[in-house]
């Protein structure tokens, strides 16, 4: 007993849209605990609609299908669902009254091209569209094997899935496990080299811990099928706090949590303040910052010194040390921090400079090369180099955000 | 003769995150002329994986992949579709000593899990992944048939199909006849107000033109079929011309030209200069300005006065115009406009101060209640009051500097 999704568009095949449809059903699917182990894209093509029915009503019991309810001509999931059964269309006056007074609502008329959109499968039951025309419908051609549809504007389908799809899905008896997880956050160690750390947690079989990596970050999510939340917590819990310990100061978060969100809850609870001083980012770590609502009670601000005489005249970097080590080095950097906290007069200073690219680099001091200054509440000042190599430049600019970010994080802890 | 994507990872199944891969594909594969008739999405399971090729093998003659090329036992694309075709997978050196490299550049040692990505089926060729660590193949395991493997991470994907995969599909002789696009972006103008004005170039065939709308920003698409740039560019071009004449001011750019690029290009013309002052964008406008390299022929820097105090002691702003008026006002943004211009010293001076929410709004100011200031290079100050509505706070935010861009855009033609 699986689901599978299909979504029907050519827009889809072309990259006109991103799919994001096929990950609110998937999440959707996940929460009320229904395996789910394909998805496809189809075109708006009868033959070829076919066939991907055919494919998946032989290894799916549950098939929800996105896409081509629409009045027009190249609209044709429902006719070729019913194709595929054998099935003939049965036209429906209520969708036909339905559609007739949502046109009048907006002081129209109803088109003879939205007649099409009342024809659903003998047998089959009107599944409400509460906002557009488009209704879809919960079918079951054939013993074991259920069929909805939904039209492919998500506010619709996603209302539709809300008011109408999950209930009909609980009567079946889904939803009473649900897959529980928690996602924990780790920064400054690779994905190869927290896996080495906890490799003995990848064979467990409940709860489940999986390895995810992303830009900068890498992520476990450790997941069980239970009925309950608490119950899922204490299945979950141990697992989560063993991993946690292990992972020491790398561990910075969990689920939705972001560095910003860290970094800010962190400085409140020692009611500290921050400034910073950007030259490669341009304001990007402020950006990170103030993200948060609310981070007004610790961020103060900033200067953004892209260009030395900047540096100078709002930081008091001093020439010399420019013209001694450059403006990406470790001397200027933790000029630039000492610098911002004085004159903003924050408890903490935090600095980047660095080669964001594609130009600039050299053989000394190559695109990527960064130097993130930070000066404590004590005036102390520090500074780490980073090399994040010759990658595209949003990205060196995003790293060493992020960095900055999780320096002044482990200071902080 | 078609191609099909096949992404591979249960984090797209559980909804994780969005598949923004398939999309860039599918993208890619019409601008090359390739139809592309399904894509599959699969966890990391080889038995169901090895059903998705033989499935897409038996109807595709191009199978690109994603996902499932990293170091951790669960990523198992290359193996599995090695045995799907009976193939050994052979030890390449070159990959080991690239992986090795790639990790001492970030002064890590390669652990012994990333061995597995250097396994690659016997006779197929490496396409390089100049980033990260998972490169791919381009393998034709059968006649008529190419594989292609990219990973997950969508910029290290992006990159080998632009280095490496269109090259190769060009060398197999796609992308005779392609469709040629250019997309005409306009600002400061709703969708339906332009498509009034261009209306009647919607029934066009050849080229054909079509509106898309996103935020803050509406474009024209106009598209032929051809086989060389230069008879596209004859279709579209006397087109395009018409339309930029129509469009006026609210015309910005085209293809992907940005704001600040655009901004950017006007100021170099201009050999002229400029700084930010930022409040309730925290960095967000200095970041645009200094997403184009090179921007510091005209950019300088700025302040990020988040908090008041930071107005007054960086840019002169008065004690009696922020009690009088408040920071969120004409007064204020334009005080913070000429306090940055004079103390940075740059032609232009541009500001921003509003309420970003969700917190903060009150019936006179309510959320997205946002003043732009500038400068001009005579010290002249104008300002703009902005009503973004009641939205979402990163929505506000880069609205909010995107409309400072487009503010200075206007000013400089």
């Amino acid at each position: 007993m699986s689901a599978e999704i299909i979504c029907v568009g050519t827009e889809l095949l072309l990259g006109d849209i991103v799919n994001t449809n096929v990950q609110f059903l998937a999440k959707e699917l996940a929460n009320l605990g229904i395996p789910h182990y394909y998805q496809t894209v189809v075109g708006d093509n009868p033959t070829r609609l076919k066939e991907v029915i055919n494919i998946a009503s032989n290894r799916a019991s549950i098939l929800l299908f996105t896409g081509g309810l629409g009045p027009t001509p190249d609209d044709l999931t429902t006719e070729t669902i019913a194709q595929c059964f054998n099935c003939p269309l049965v036209e429906k006056a209520e969708i036909i009254e339905d559609i007739q007074r949502k046109f009048a609502a907006r002081g129209r008329q109803m088109n003879e091209n939205n007649r099409k959109q009342a024809l659903i499968p003998e047998g089959a039951t009107i599944l409400p569209n509460p906002t557009g025309t488009a209704p879809g419908i919960i079918w079951e051609p054939a013993p074991n094997l259920t069929i909805m549809t939904f039209p492919g504007v998500p506010s619709e389908m996603k209302r539709m899935w809300a008011e109408t799809a999950i209930a009909h899905l609980k009567s079946q008896g889904w939803g009473k496990e649900v897959i529980f997880s928690r996602m924990l956050r780790f920064r400054g160690i690779g994905e190869s080299a927290l896996a080495t750390k906890v490799n003995r947690f990848f064979d467990l079989t409940n709860p489940t811990v999986a390895p995810y990596a992303s830009l900068g970050e890498v992520r476990l999510r450790i997941s069980t099928k239970t009925a309950s939340e608490s119950q899922a917590n204490s299945i979950i819990e141990p697992i989560a706090q063993e991993i946690i310990k292990i992972a020491g100061a790398d561990y910075f978060g969990k689920d939705d949590d972001t560095l910003s969100e860290v970094v800010g809850t962190l400085l409140r609870e020692k009611q500290q303040t921050v400034a910073v001083a950007e030259s490669c980012t341009g304001g990007g770590l402020g950006t990170m910052f103030t993200d948060i609502a609310g981070s007004s009670d610790y961020f103060w601000g900033g200067v953004i010194a892209y260009d030395n005489r900047v540096k100078m005249s709002l930081l008091g970097v001093g020439s010399e040390a420019l013209k001694a080590h450059g403006a990406v080095s470790d001397i200027v950097a933790q000029q630039m921090a000492l610098g911002v906290k004085q004159r903003l007069n924050t408890s903490w200073g935090i600095s980047i400079t660095g080669i964001a690219g594609p130009g600039g680099g050299t053989e000394i001091k190559p695109v990527g090369l960064v130097y993130i200054g930070i000066a404590d509440p004590d005036g102390q000042v520090d500074s780490i180099e980073c090399t994040f190599g010759d990658r595209d430049r949003p990205i060196i600019r995003y790293l060493s955000s992020c960095t900055a970010l999780d320096q002044l994080r482990r200071k902080l802890i």
